[in-house]
């Protein structure tokens, strides 16, 4: 076989044979519409709040506060056009940061055609949000902030509990004018990169609504949930049948929702573990490529970051024109969110850390995961270099 | 192995082993992102095209006019409210009937309370949209009509091609104020439940948009589509990435997009063959039922329907205690939609029949698949007697 090194684990990921092990009996077997009354549909449905429960768990709060969804698009934007449309009797503004991912960025801006408006908060250099920056951004008529627990192209990690805990504090000096008047801003954060490596208990992080995505956990794509604490008003986006709760008509994605359940308690099982071990992986990757090849720099901050996430620029070239020799050699690596891979802009990500073009246009993305080995990393060190100095050699702008 | 009877095939079907066996590849080897621009995931990117191309191939029309969705609902909801949201300038005048799904209902209520105006068409006792009352109801204002190709609980067919023809002679009528005056209404079908037995060219039937749900054809659940014709305006519901021609965000669950495409492809190719086999059972159960129960009677019309639905009540029984009691005997049936089983009342569909109370309430609906027999036929028509016989005995209505 040829080589392949998969380091596009942020895009998309392998399913976990545990995962696919379990969702399998839902296929061909246990196959019922789970809203069905005879004793056959039982086990849909039980398998579904099974799956409810244990997602619970790891949350540390109600399966009556998880609802299933698509996945982590629709997830954001539930929350986001579903809570707006509640509150916009008490206020049209919202807080969220300028490196969020497109799925909460284009809500924003389609709430923004309809009268809303977004501060969308700077980040430096680092690619952090500054919990300072949003308790100054916080006003009467704030009704959400969304903040992402961790970047999907840099890796950053938010403060998320510091914002959790000045969006609380706000809440106390508000001038209490109507019971529900004190409640809101709500806060949400889109954890769908963060699930497989940080601590999700909605708790300690001040959080009243979290998107989680299976796809991104070694789990099923096209399934993904919604935590969304208990009092938080939002309107449903999905009407028909009275499924989730009657918050997400639609006969639910069973096997699915099984797969994802399983994945997320597999990945927060070993999330210290695999952190520590990707992290090593990481940090030779980053410190081999910025030794070996001059005028390079890692983006985004280097220690509040995902263990799985290395990008890194080469000052005067294209990310594509990288990818692809990567590619050649049968490296898989990305320029940005893949959601928007077909373009050749650099990503709004990387435009918010103020970089000048031949910063931002070469970025380039590897992010670990399962399978990887420190000989993966060792064989992009070894070619990488090379590769830099041909193309540079050929580039106007190096 | 206990006797076990499936007799709810419009409520979910089990997956179709071919269909498995198309998936399988695309959850733990060809997994990438289908929008990264590696090698690899041209896999997953051709794989979801060849779905589109099948389905556009069954549909007689282009790939580009087909939308991946999350399922039957989600394309419903998203031809519903997309359209309205960009056809209000033009009118908010609605047609469907008082039969549709409730995916179709519950979107059509929430317009209602939006400013639209909707108008439920009657069906007579046969269950039947009559296209005359499609045309009498047309107004200048009129934007979209969404009426059902065949009903999920009564099994009825409504004239989809008669429809068609009187909305297009419509439009050659209306006074052309603007460009896109004369295109609306446009016209929309929910095809959820027609899929497996009756031909779906969409140009035959003169529809705009069509819905698609791959769990209701021995295909995944948590996964659809909607034919949208080019031209037909409508607005994304669900904001991110540029996904399906930027008409619907999200990554794409591959596996299940190939497991739809060929689901489709299944059922269509043996759609004629299998309909005769299933239309001899189907009237089986319904002579045997008739004729051996007395005040018993067929919901909806007996030969405008599909092959493989039975929809009999059994006059001053609950529908909820003969489920229980076929289910003790090991058969599964339902009362009505399963999205609404929950619910004790008479379903919206029965209750549109004008049916004294002692019908609606015992109506018991018996929808056949690719496994049924001959032999299971006769075990209900051997049982369900003396249930009925002993359910009165006892019952204060019967």
């Amino acid at each position: 076989m040829e080589r392949f090194i998969y380091f596009d684990h942020a895009a998309a990921t392998p399913m976990d044979a545990r995962v696919f092990e379990v969702m399998e009996p839902y296929f061909m077997d246990a196959y019922a519409n789970p809203t069905s009354i005879y004793k056959f549909a039982q086990k849909s449905r039980s398998a579904i709040e099974r799956a409810r429960e244990k997602i619970a768990e790891f949350l540390q709060t109600e399966p009556r506060e998880i609802i299933f969804t698509s996945g982590g698009t629709e997830s954001n934007n539930l929350f986001i056009f579903g809570a707006a449309e509640v509150l916009q009797k008490y206020g049209r503004h919202i807080i969220t940061s300028q490196i969020e991912h497109d799925s909460v960025i284009e809500p924003l801006k389609r709430l923004e055609t309809k009268g809303f408006e977004v501060t969308y908060l700077d980040v430096g250099e680092d690619g952090l949000v500054k919990a300072q920056d949003v308790k100054k951004a916080l006003r009467d008529d704030t009704i959400l902030v969304t903040i992402m627990f961790a970047n999907n192209e840099i890796g950053t990690i938010q403060p998320i509990a510091e914002i959790g805990e000045v969006i609380a504090e706000f809440r106390k000096t508000k001038k209490v004018t109507s019971t529900e008047h004190h409640l809101y801003p709500y806060f949400h954060t889109d954890a769908c990169q963060a699930a497989p490596y940080l601590d999700i208990s909605v708790k300690p992080l001040g959080i009243d609504a979290m998107t989680l995505n299976g796809g991104k956990i070694y789990g099923p794509k096209g399934v993904g949930a919604l935590f969304i604490k208990t009092g938080t008003p939002i309107m449903p986006q999905l009407f028909g049948g009275g499924q989730e709760h009657r918050m997400r008509a639609g006969t639910e994605n069973v096997a699915g929702i099984v797969g994802f359940g399983r994945a997320l308690e597999l990945v927060q099982s070993a999330r210290v573990e695999e952190s520590q071990r990707l992290l090593v992986l990481r940090d030779r990757l980053i410190n081999g490529l910025l030794q070996a090849i001059p005028r390079s720099r890692v983006n985004g901050d280097l220690h509040k970051r995902l263990p799985n996430n290395v990008n890194v620029s080469f000052y005067g070239l294209e990310g594509e024109a990288i990818l692809l020799r990567l590619d050649m050699i049968g490296v898989a690596a990305s320029a940005g969110s893949a959601c928007a891979a077909s373009s050749l802009e650099p990503s709004h990500v990387m435009r918010a850390l103020g970089l000048s073009d031949q910063w931002t246009h070469s970025a380039t993305r590897f992010t670990m995961g399962h399978g990887n080995t420190h000989e993966e990393v060792d064989f992009v060190l070894k070619n990488l270099p090379g590769i830099i100095k041909e193309l540079r050699e050929v580039s106007p702008f190096a």
